[in-house]
């Protein structure tokens, strides 16, 4: 690799985070940046002038993602992309999805002030709701341009007041053309927060992404039988609840049977719900994670039979249904070793893991050969107005950004 | 003992209560009967009427409760009471505290028809508001007259639509004198349903009933940490639901330790409660309840140490609020004993045990010496349009009743 070790300018980088931080800014310090809202809209507006002061050819999609074009030296061949989403949850933090952009923004302003022409050309993208706060499920933007979601499914997402996704890109005039898609892209690299506390305790800087693990939703139902709690004898009792409880820990514990696998029990219904009734009947929701779809799998399968035992046992009736299922993504060789690379030249630590959580980096993995770069999240928080990146953490994430893209895009 | 084996007139008693759930009848067969209601006017008013064809003098209380009269030959000595409620549920059923209302008017009849004087004065009593279901607490009527609520707190409860007891009482002109109220009683019986299965799965036709089981209600918070199932390693995890089922699990099966111990986790309230988010908060109540307030007290403590071991192991905070406590009540030997006597003089197959719901005898033992009987529920279905008790069971039930009253009332 022929390119010098670049370096970004942080106080630039800083500062542009920091205009960011100000279009719509939470009562709490985070921010309120649902997808094609005023702010957003007015983040957009903002972020497309940047884009045209670094040189770039702006174009909108008809999904509203937001690409700024700098030609390659063989501008007919395949982009490398990178970029994120500008979006936030209603109570969001400031780093999240943002950081992905505006290093990307800070990435070509470096290559611009260095005459740094690249082989391959570049694409910085801004996907439209990555969040699904206001358009359930997340990633429409990023899964409508690979295919993942049909256009029809995407227009007619209806946020919580009935606007629907076809109509918010109207009225904040973010309607774009279908030929302005993202394609033809030989990479895609997405910078992020960890959203999780690992880099932070490991104390390491680098996040080396091998993948985003693959999750299964499913809902069990327990039905027993309601009844007063005063007369009823225990030997009598059909209690849904002490079933379900009974469940809820076995779905704690079969991770440790499995090493990696994550389980959460986050929702649970309880009916009739009143202190003196014996429950009748219980819902609750599993969300199980492993990066390896056999073991994930495995691990269903072992719990569905354990769950089932519990149910005979209590004498209740078990129903499981399978709510959502998303394979494990891997991410591609080529932006995985250039990360590492960078952080070894850098001299910055650095550690391969999997995401938990999904990102637009997903879908684009079905198009392109891609990876991210994750930076630490102080204490995991994320998603939340507390939530924290570094100053010096965003600089160094920033370099690697700046290097993983000069080696793949060829620069010279 | 010198009266004789007299019996009451099946047909009659049946026929009476067709009347009564005639009145205020619910779609599916039940009764809609609320406290003070329209139905529950109109049905005071047909049992007014009744009493006075049996001859008895009427009067009303200021809470509403209508007592008969019916002379003794020391009519100055104290009263022997009996009688419950015609208030039901709202989707309640025709038997319930009914039954120990028409059992007693058809005694009255009985007695009447075959002459029959008694030393003592009898007092045939309708509670008001026994079931609670308008107007909160439960056994407000009978609450009232023993001293347990003020007739402020009893005037001032609310129903759901902002109408207070003492507006009900008004408006459907029950409100009646406090000099009215019962006093200097020697007695009180109350025929009910059992409202549970024991009777019927034992195959067992009248309940001597001990005393009603002393309760306790808690409420036991858990604090964990949310956070993010995607991201959060397993051992980063402070899941407060978790722990919450592990607690619920130890509530239930302290139960094996302590023979007649009932434990009831009714209500769980999860936060907050999505998918794919770790429960950093969960809330359940604990109903509790045992015969002997020592062992009750004992299990609580114990319990309350086990539940502390959990929340250190899993590292969650736990507070444990007691929201209501009441002592069991235990019933007069005089009573029992007159019940059970009469069992046996006609033949009936008869079992001690407890009640475990509350009931307006609850707070009659604090001014008289007091007693149930207990019918069967055919399979311990209450508070529900499919309670039944068979008509044989109602039979047997008044003739009980019949003889208990000559017995303590000293018929000649």
């Amino acid at each position: 690799m022929e390119h010098t070790l670049l370096k970004i300018n942080k106080a630039r980088l800083l500062d542009t985070l920091k205009v960011s931080s100000s279009i719509g800014t939470s009562e709490n310090g985070g921010l309120n940046r649902l997808a094609l809202s005023e702010s957003d809209k007015k983040m957009r507006d903002t972020y497309i002038e940047w884009l045209k002061e670094a040189g770039l050819e702006v174009r909108v999609d008809d999904f509203g993602n937001i690409y700024g074009r700098r030609k390659g030296k063989r501008d007919e061949a395949p982009s490398v992309a990178f970029g994120s989403h500008l979006d936030t949850q209603p109570c969001g933090g400031k780093y999240d999805g943002i950081l992905g952009v505006l290093t990307g923004l800070e990435v070509i302003r470096v290559l611009n002030e260095n005459d740094i022409e690249t082989e391959y050309p570049l694409e910085i993208v801004n996907f439209t709701n990555e969040e699904g706060a206001r358009f359930a499920p997340p990633m429409l933007g990023s899964g409508g341009i690979t295919g993942d979601f049909t256009k029809d499914f995407i227009y007619n997402t209806q946020d919580d007041e009935g606007i629907s996704y076809e109509e918010a890109l109207k009225s904040t005039g973010y309607m774009g053309y279908s030929q302005n898609r993202l394609s033809n892209v030989k990479n895609f690299v997405e910078l992020h927060i960890e959203q999780g506390p690992i880099l932070h305790r490991e104390n390491k800087t680098i996040g080396v992404v091998q993948g985003i693990q693959g999750i299964d939703w499913m809902t069990v139902k327990v039905v027993g039988k309601t009844n007063h709690a005063g007369p009823t004898p225990m030997e009598d009792r059909l209690d849904a609840l002490v079933a379900a409880s009974k469940m809820v820990v076995k779905v704690n514990e079969i991770t440790n049977e499995i090493t990696g696998l994550k389980t959460t029990v986050g929702k649970m219904d309880v009916k009739p719900n009143v202190t003196n009734v014996i429950p009748g009947e219980v819902e609750f929701t599993i969300d199980i994670r492993h990066e390896d779809n056999d073991l994930r799998s495995h691990a269903i399968e072992r719990l569905k039979e354990q769950l089932s035992a519990i149910a005979l046992m209590s004498k209740v009736e078990l129903t499981i249904t399978t709510d959502w299922q998303s394979e494990t993504t891997w991410f591609a060789d080529d932006v995985k070793q250039a990360i590492r690379e960078a952080a070894d030249k850098y001299g910055y630590s650095s550690m391969d893991l999997f995401s938990g959580p999904g990102h637009d980096a997903k879908y684009m993995a079905g198009i392109a050969n891609t990876g991210m770069i994750f930076v630490p999240s102080v204490d995991g928080i994320s998603h939340n107005e507390q939530e924290l990146t570094l100053d010096e953490d965003i600089e160094k994430g920033a370099n690697v950004l700046l290097y993983v893209i000069q080696k793949l895009a060829g620069a010279k």
